[in-house]
């Protein structure tokens, strides 16, 4: 079993590969800018971080983020590093990891580009982060739905309902057949639409339709604030009978959200407002199998990942990357399910099916459920036929055929 | 008294700049892809986001980030762009606060550029979110240094000593004069330098030096890491006398330093590294005095900032544009410390002392101060006197003929 941190960077720079790595690898362990005097050769064998491997990967033209020191007359080349660190350095510790793959090396002046691409970690890290405590199979369990995505949406306006016109709007789109809503990240505990009020109307609804159906709908409430608020609004939702709680992933932070998870009865859907500052350049900054592994560390059970063909700037590889990364193995902890949304409607499933082959997805569509020609339900079955389609490796045209409600999604959103 | 949440940004796109304005409010406020039902006039009225202005700032030749989409035929323009909310859309509320001002918008297609330049709040804001306990003036009053810069140092190596090679580096340190010591933000509570031992070591130097001088240095430790291991280690050190706690800023996070903030007893010295994710392109992520503004609201005492001439990548013109913003009033907060360093010495002392016109600052020199040539005693009198003569509006060419130590560092450094 390694004891050893890795973690793998696009870098950027005109110096000399092997001395930009090891730079890198200086910064963020023993070294400094100066040797000093007590970085004994002892104390550099036990801590030093090493540079496991360099892979070039081309030259650009002009250095792709400004303040980056040139070296006069050298081409400025990309390459993929590798560097290891002993896990001592850190110990059990996750804010110390961050900040020792992800620290202060994006500031290094050597680099005119620098982002971290992937972690991995020795499997003792996860004794003292055992992760989600619900993931996948616990979500299932908790929604009722199997051997299919879990089809949800999410309540729009964003910002301006009241407590029992949330409720309304949930009644319907329970009603049509949805098996999870949620709350809009910018919906917290506003004085228009206070979190216990809200989570009383709404639960209401959900529980009445439990009793009388048997399917208990899953609400995500985005409990987000500080410490206490957020302990309480947690002891709320499960004394109201709630079965998932949101919580805004980057403007609440790791220290936080792994206390909250601790205490956690109900899955976490992890909303990734923010990441765009962390992902957007191709130079700078994270990208998502690092950021995944980070909060599925914090206990997150759901994560967003994006849709193919989604209304944001993200493209379907990249999607598709963050959405395997979710399913794939990590340190014996269970998946996050990934949660796809954004101009998502039947007429993804097949690709996402082709490229992920997985329906342990929640799917969530706004737009392209309560805009289907011939109502919320119909928008409802659309989806889940175009994802029996999928898994039956049918064509969306073909199946709909035989089932009207696809046919009408196809005609009216293609 | 203004109700209005308020914030700046630098936009780039090729959509007319009223449309794309238009856009960015509404994805943050009420709006979405679609105007759907309950979007009503009444509650657009009560809860979007407005633009408040608009001013062009000239054209670019292609789009700084990837996955925008292009207006075909039309350039791309940049601009500044001021948005405004009703402070009831979000409540007394930082982390949707944040998810407000810097969630979802970055990744929206029409942009090719987005960062945030600044906030600003409604006074109420501050009742909730009462700031920095100590600030400048209870740092000082801790440190018992006034009407000069508080100077001081860093452990380094980063990683790898024990608690008894810190505790004599740090006797070193303190018997050359210094008044502030700080771990590196990779030190934590690793099992080669555990955390509590560390204290006990470092704190009997510092106690015994007090008790025979007068003068007790400050020493910020850093207990980053999970909220009830912090929680603990703050009562800790508290017990031990120490005056000051160090913290990761960003891979703690907001809420849980919120949290620590309000348990705190002594200083909170806050550590910005992966600040370079968010700030380092010049069109994506954050600029620090929002930053800054943030992690004042937090209740942060001391807030890194770069020192002139750094070593790292940043320019002058941002170091000091960041340092007054620290220095700036904001809600009737204690303004947080600025702590430069960096490639620190006497060298910048009458620049950084010109540009920012004040003393209320933390001055950081590694090698700058132990490597000096005749000591380390000789280096903290080099930066003491460096800095007088700035306050005494002298050259340091000048002040040097007088003060040996001065004209060392001068010959050595320059």
């Amino acid at each position: 079993m390694s004891t050893l941190i890795k973690a793998n960077y696009l870098i950027e720079t005109s110096y000399d590969l092997e001395q930009a790595a090891s730079i890198m690898a200086g910064e963020q362990s023993c070294g400094t800018f100066l040797r000093t005097p007590g970085e004994t050769d002892e104390l550099r064998e036990n801590h030093a971080a090493r540079v496991i491997s360099i892979e070039p990967r081309g030259q650009v033209e002009s250095p792709s983020l400004p303040g980056a020191r040139l070296k006069e007359g050298r081409g400025i080349q990309r390459a993929l590093v590798t560097l290891a660190w002993p896990l001592s350095n850190v110990g059990m510790n996750l804010p110390s990891l961050v900040s020792t793959v992800a620290g202060n090396l994006f500031e290094l002046a050597p680099f005119s580009g620098l982002k971290l691409l992937d972690i991995d970690l020795p499997e003792e890290f996860a004794v003292k982060y055992p992760g989600p405590k619900f993931g996948i199979a616990g979500t299932r369990t908790l929604n009722g739905v199997f051997h299919r995505p879990i089809i949800g949406t999410i309540i729009k306006p964003s910002v301006g309902l009241s407590p029992s016109q949330t409720a309304d709007q949930s009644r319907l789109l329970i009603e049509a057949g949805l098996d999870f809503i949620k709350d809009d990240e910018l919906q917290g505990d506003a004085p228009h639409c206070p979190f216990e009020k809200r989570v009383n109307e709404v639960m209401r609804v959900i529980n009445k339709h439990a009793d009388r159906t048997g399917k208990k709908v899953m609400y995500a409430f985005n409990l987000s604030g500080d410490l206490d608020d957020m302990l309480r609004r947690h002891d709320y939702l499960v004394s109201q009978g709630a079965t998932c709680l949101m919580v805004n992933l980057n403007s609440v932070g790791i220290s936080a959200i792994h206390h909250l998870s601790k205490h956690a009865e109900i899955p976490i859907h992890g909303h990734r407002n923010g990441w765009g500052m962390l992902s957007r350049s191709p130079s700078l900054g994270m990208e998502f199998p690092a950021y995944q592994k980070i909060w599925r560390l914090v206990g997150v059970d759901h994560m967003h990942t994006n849709g193919i063909r989604n209304k944001f700037c993200e493209d379907d590889q990249s999607v598709i990357r963050s959405i395997r990364s979710c399913l794939d193995p990590f340190l014996g902890l269970k998946s996050p399910m990934p949660v796809l949304s954004s101009g998502q409607w039947a007429g993804q499933t097949v690709d996402t099916y082709r490229a992920v082959k997985s329906v342990d997805l929640m799917y969530l569509c706004g737009g392209g459920i309560v805009g289907h020609p011939s109502g919320i339900e119909a928008g409802v079955k659309s989806v889940i036929q175009a994802w029996e389609a999928a898994m039956l490796d049918r064509t969306l045209e073909e199946y709909a055929g035989a089932h009207p409600e696809l046919k009408a999604a196809l005609d009216f959103f293609n």
